[in-house]
């Protein structure tokens, strides 16, 4: 994705709560969904909302989605319902003097549109593999490819990153004025979504139950 | 909450893709809601999704929502727009020996159903205090509790825990049969949402920029 002049918030996008949180630059949008591991995709069914977690991969200005054929959300996405897709990272607990203004600090990112299903096979295997590599860097050159059977069974779409935004907190507490002498511990507790060491599969064929 | 028998799965509850991984019985979806410390709770406005990342916490068979009173999203759940919310807890990536049946380890809930607005002055005290509680146990009883001017200023609705299930995934990888004698490392890469040393505030004020 070109670095470019960020371009002015929708009415969608335009961050209204603590709105000194909002961030509408692409370089901020880009890094949060690449540290992501997994979107919340949101969409109406007869004007009835789901919201399903699922893993995803940026590839320039598109995020790309997948699923089984069968699979009744992207379904809907595929049939051209209106998207919002949201991830969220969770960098600390913030504890305030007062309960009232305990807060955390995270980075999040709200991307508005439809998606589109991706028909040719090319553009669909190199977002399968991207979708791979997005969990573990160089991930899809130590794996056996897609089959032609696999890349037909699996149901691929694409959102824009066209209408989209972040929110960020960082820092510490924000008490009243008046709080900061009293004695209660305040402070920021970090939270870091950690990989522990790697635990290898050592069965020799499928489970069997 | 009582323990009970699990009620069966709504139409929009019943876990379609990968049945096998779904759960309807309150100790699991219960457990799993305790343990998130954000929610993405899902909403139409005017047709149109949003998926909004939210603090929350449960209390007995309801999840309890907050924000100041011109808080958007809050007030549209307030105003009795159907809701969807999901929670989902990250514990692995899952490394299999094809790029097809790459996957995560994961426990999520989803909740269907409409909010309704805290009025009662008490219990929007209680849910308050809930909601720190919910982030480090015990916390509301080492702050300087809400006053009336605090609560009036917060908009606290609840969202019964009626049509919910969760979904679990567990376990190694599941490749084809013929891809298990193939030399590519397969296995769990175990994540876990790790709380850091707390770094103390040392302001005697709040920020001056």
């Amino acid at each position: 994705m070109p670095t470019e002049p960020a371009p002015p918030p929708s009415a969608r996008t335009r961050v209204r709560r603590q709105a000194d949180r909002g961030r509408y630059d692409r370089e901020t949008i880009v890094a949060i969904l690449d540290e992501a591991l997994v979107c919340h995709v949101g969409f109406a069914v007869d004007g009835r909302p789901w919201v399903v977690p699922t893993a995803f991969a940026r590839i320039d200005d598109h995020v790309y989605l997948h699923g089984a054929t069968g699979n009744v959300a992207l379904r809907a996405l595929a049939a051209g319902a209106e998207v919002c897709l949201t991830v969220t990272l969770l960098d600390g607990l913030v504890l305030a003097r007062s309960a009232f203004h305990h807060s955390m600090n995270y980075r999040s990112v709200m991307v508005f549109g439809r998606a589109q299903p991706v028909t040719d096979t090319e553009e669909k295997r190199v977002a399968l593999l991207a979708l791979v590599d997005h969990v573990v860097a160089g991930r899809s050159q130590a794996t056996r490819l897609p089959t032609a059977q696999e890349l037909r069974a699996t149901l691929v779409v694409k959102l824009p990153i066209d209408e989209a935004s972040a929110k960020v907190r960082t820092g510490g507490p924000v008490d009243e004025p008046g709080d900061y002498q009293l004695p209660h511990w305040a402070g920021v507790i970090p939270l870091d979504l950690v990989r522990g060491a790697p635990r290898p599969d050592v069965a020799d064929g499928p489970p069997t139950s």
